[in-house]
């Protein structure tokens, strides 16, 4: 099948390298604004042809949307206007609002919300990399609004990337993100915005930085395009748990302050609860 | 040489296996207060006898401590007293109060304060690997105050490790070491307790925890004997870098309580510097 591919970054790079691996797409358009990205998306064979956003939704049987969700809304209502019988799913990190914003359209059946939870810290179509949905999960959403052929198609999609699919209502989508997702990137900025400041000599970083404050601090090398919008159209539910986590390290604060040390103890032992999980 | 580790987890059990693989080590003696460790340090072979404590000093050349800095700190003042020409080094992660402890003991030159700033998240003789400390860094603190023997035996030994050695006054290290490593572990610890709260139904972390959550919550499995002494030790520092760090949140939530898009960007961007240095 013929798949367009809006945002020629990591997120759909890195598909664009799979589904032509994996013989699921047989052409692939590319359109994006940044003209460096659309030119490197073609000199390095992520894509066939560089194409307007018009041309490629026209030349598709697939349309995928991989830009951030603030690009996302602002186009998805004319992309949604243009369409004959084309597919079209978008891959954004946060869901009710694309889900509302389209829920009245005349072809909201063509569309499927989706959502694949991959990504690294890096970013651009320099960034593109293969396997990097394989064994991963990926939401779909509201599923009920979409037709049974726009659901095949975009099923076998990430069946094609080797993904578990999950499907879930918009808001509890939303909601499980901030908790598990979008809480683990704003508590990884602000570790290094901490460090940052308190570390002024920097050499100190280099040199005491083990692997663990590595693997803490990863997701601050996470793009500010796609998480500032993230955390304003989850501003509800990232608050919520923002203000769960602060309490949590205030309590911790707490009992370190007063030498509390069964308290810390126990802080401790809960935490390790997580080992059942991940 | 003969060396004796006290303590047969991670830490002690790690650095058994290549100084004996590296033949830094003759013959290396065992001491743990917990006899499940002491037997399967000895049966997996990390170790080639269990000895008591007194045996262990007297049969050594150099002596490691590698239990947590609470059993450390109760313990070290008889092993002082109990030396006659070996050598002494700990690997505790915070370094002040067990200088000052031994400032002023008759045999303080044979001791070397050190902190190898290598651990996984796991613990216990089990957990034993070789390489960990391949590439790393440790930390020598106020080495004025040991031999120049005692300084080279244990340098010799770091050297062994593959370790890059970095001086430092403890009351620095102890500072420095607050800020990239033990804020680290406290940001990972309330994301995992945040996150357990939060998701009653944990399916879903399971199902959504992308590679980036687990990265970040990573170090929430690690252990309360070794880490709750540590925040204890260095309280004044880590309550200090957790101001900061939530002050950083705080503000975080103030700019999207406030839909201050720009003001998340910022932060973000300002968060990103950390390439530059990890």
């Amino acid at each position: 099948m013929n798949i367009t591919i809006i945002g020629l970054g990591l997120i759909g790079g890195s598909m664009a390298i799979d589904l032509r691996k994996r013989k699921f797409a047989k052409k692939i358009f590319g359109v994006d604004n940044d003209i460096l990205h659309a030119e490197t998306a073609k000199n390095i064979g992520l894509i066939d042809e560089i194409v307007d956003l018009e041309t490629g939704i026209k030349s598709a049987d697939l349309v995928i949307i991989a830009t951030p969700v603030d690009a996302t809304i602002k186009m998805l209502n004319d992309i949604m206007n243009s369409l004959d019988n084309q597919i079209v799913t978008d891959v954004c990190s946060t869901k009710f609002q694309i889900c509302e914003l389209v829920k009245n359209h005349s072809k909201r059946k063509n569309f499927v919300a989706s959502h694949p939870m991959a990504g690294t810290e890096y970013s651009g179509p320099w960034a593109a990399i293969s396997h990097l949905y394989d064994g991963k999960s990926t939401i779909i959403c509201n599923k009920e609004e979409s037709s049974n052929i726009a659901l095949k198609i975009v099923e076998d999609l990430y069946g094609a990337l080797n993904m578990r699919i999950i499907h879930m209502d918009a808001k509890a989508h939303d909601m499980h993100a901030a908790y598990v997702s979008h809480i683990s990137h704003i508590s990884s900025f602000a570790l290094a915005l901490t460090v940052l400041e308190k570390e002024k000599d920097e050499k100190h970083i280099f040199n005491m930085a083990g692997g663990g404050f590595r693997s803490t601090v990863r997701l601050a090398k996470s793009s500010s395009d796609m998480w500032a919008p993230i955390f304003n159209q989850n501003s509800e539910n990232v608050i919520d748990v923002l203000d769960t986590y602060i309490s949590k390290l205030q309590k911790f604060k707490e009992n370190i302050s007063t030498n509390n040390k069964q308290g810390i103890n126990d802080m401790i032992i809960d935490a390790n609860k997580i080992k059942r999980i991940v």
